[in-house]
């Protein structure tokens, strides 16, 4: 199984969309965050204990509305080891709701240490022959810079214990183009070769979903490269951040779907956790003003994709 | 100041030395492991403090033999937060030492999520406008795949606070080839590239060091491309990894070096922090081993390096 899974969490919510949690004191709403000043002190401990609070509430809408959830790990380590300590929580706990954890760790390292970050991340360390679990995600997302080297000890818990991992392809932001856009030699732009080294990395993982377990990221905010891409990349699921806020529409992203809503997540991170800042009721009702932008974007979503 | 203080520290020591602190169970000798055990439990809460004890000891013979230390984040995510929590306690106890301290992290993101990295690595965390520091570290490693919006967040701290960054250029990994040293439509292989647009992003910083605030990694193991990229690059420091056991030799790496042993410094992990392993004592003479390993190395660097 490599996306099966995730495919199926989509297709039984109609919901093609995954939630990042971005960590980050400012969008947790101000009563959450006097309580647990109150209670750990106006500190790193009352941060940790608001951001894991806040994302308990917004994890326990997710799970009524979307298949999956994107911790983003830089807001976490942001506060340190008792940062990493709350986005391990946050994992665990929206993994008991049944959501799909996708860690956005964009990792790329290689040989021993790469295996080193998929054991964390995604399977299981191993002290004097015990294993131990830690992170213990569905999903990594990781750069590809490095080759394959920096992939292969992901697959192979991708393998083993159904995991996946998304890898930066055409990224969303403006300054992508630096780099990947650049045109080869041989005529190819550079996020169509990374593209293809996935798919190609991949091989041997497809499974009933009809997809490998190595996605990519494909962002909503060039739409001309997502058609290329959809075109070139027909086992490979996407991740699509940029929707919303970055300026990806609906009509936009969706070109990264194949038929029947299949094949293709869209993100979307401050449009659903900081909606209670435009309800005008200083965030004591952010449970219902995500749901109801979880709701929005669904309706808008399927306005153009068919499920 | 950019590079200046750690071409300083290299200088004094004629020790263009950077020792890698690859936290692995595996490399602390049995020892410092049993006693862990023995205090903490065989488990996480064990092993990260066989981990500290031992980069304690190692960090104390580094303090006299070598500049800088490099600890690779993995191993420490290896652990989840507990070994997050092992790696801040060494990057505390290096400085206390005056090591310089290169997080190993290759992270790469963008925006506000770079920023969060930025704070909580090189710079501070802001919560209810109060700082708070948490890895602080000298330098970390960056992966520029998506341009500069991964990049300026850190340069902002290396410009207030003198910190500092090496971003990947070619790795000296097998797979680096893959995509590092594809050719472009304009002739420049793509290594080269993201080596110009270093330096090019690092304009504005350049110190009494000579060097920009952002460096690049350049492997031992293709002298050819180290050679090409120190003749392009005129005013980046390079971070050297593939020494010794990846094949790189002091005749290889002393095409990083300007004259006077200046704008580079190689890396070695395993072969300094696993030299107790061929000594046949079981580790309890580890810390002889290693500071014989360092000044086996230093002395073979300077057969072919002028300070």
């Amino acid at each position: 199984m490599s996306f099966q899974l995730l495919q199926q969490k989509i297709l039984d919510k109609k919901s093609p969309i995954v939630a990042g949690l971005d960590g980050r004191i400012e969008y947790v709403p101000s009563h959450i965050r006097e309580a647990s000043y109150a209670k750990c002190g106006n500190n790193i401990d009352g941060a940790c204990d608001a951001l894991l609070t806040f994302n308990k509430g917004l994890i326990d809408v997710f799970a009524d509305t979307v298949p999956a959830v994107k911790p983003q790990a830089a807001y976490y380590e942001n506060l340190g080891h008792k940062g990493v300590e709350t986005l391990q929580k946050t994992i665990d706990y929206a993994k008991s709701k049944s959501l799909y954890v996708i860690a956005d760790i964009k990792r790329g390292d290689i040989g021993a240490t790469a295996s080193a970050y998929a054991e964390g991340w995604l399977g299981h360390t191993t002290i004097e022959n015990n294993p131990h679990r830690t992170f213990d995600a569905d999903c990594v997302t990781l750069n590809g810079y490095m080759g394959r080297d920096a992939i292969m000890p992901f697959l192979d818990f991708c393998k083993n214990e159904h995991k996946t991992a998304f890898i930066l392809v055409r990224t969303s932001n403006k300054s992508a183009s630096e780099l990947q856009d650049l045109i080869m030699a041989d005529g190819r732009p550079l996020y169509r070769v990374m593209g293809e080294l996935v798919e190609q990395w991949g091989q041997g993982t497809t499974d009933q979903s009809g997809y490998t377990a190595l996605g990519a990221v494909v962002g909503a905010t060039n739409v001309e490269q997502m058609i290329d891409l959809r075109a070139s990349l027909k086992e490979t699921f996407f991740l699509v951040p940029g929707y919303g806020a970055q300026g990806g529409t609906a009509e936009d992203v969706k070109h990264a779907f194949h038929d029947g809503g299949r094949g293709a997540i869209i993100n979307s991170s401050r449009g659903l956790m900081c909606a209670w800042q435009k309800t005008g009721n200083n965030g004591t009702d952010y449970a219902d003003a995500t749901r109801n932008a979880v709701l929005e974007m669904q309706t808008e979503l399927l306005k153009h994709i068919q499920f």
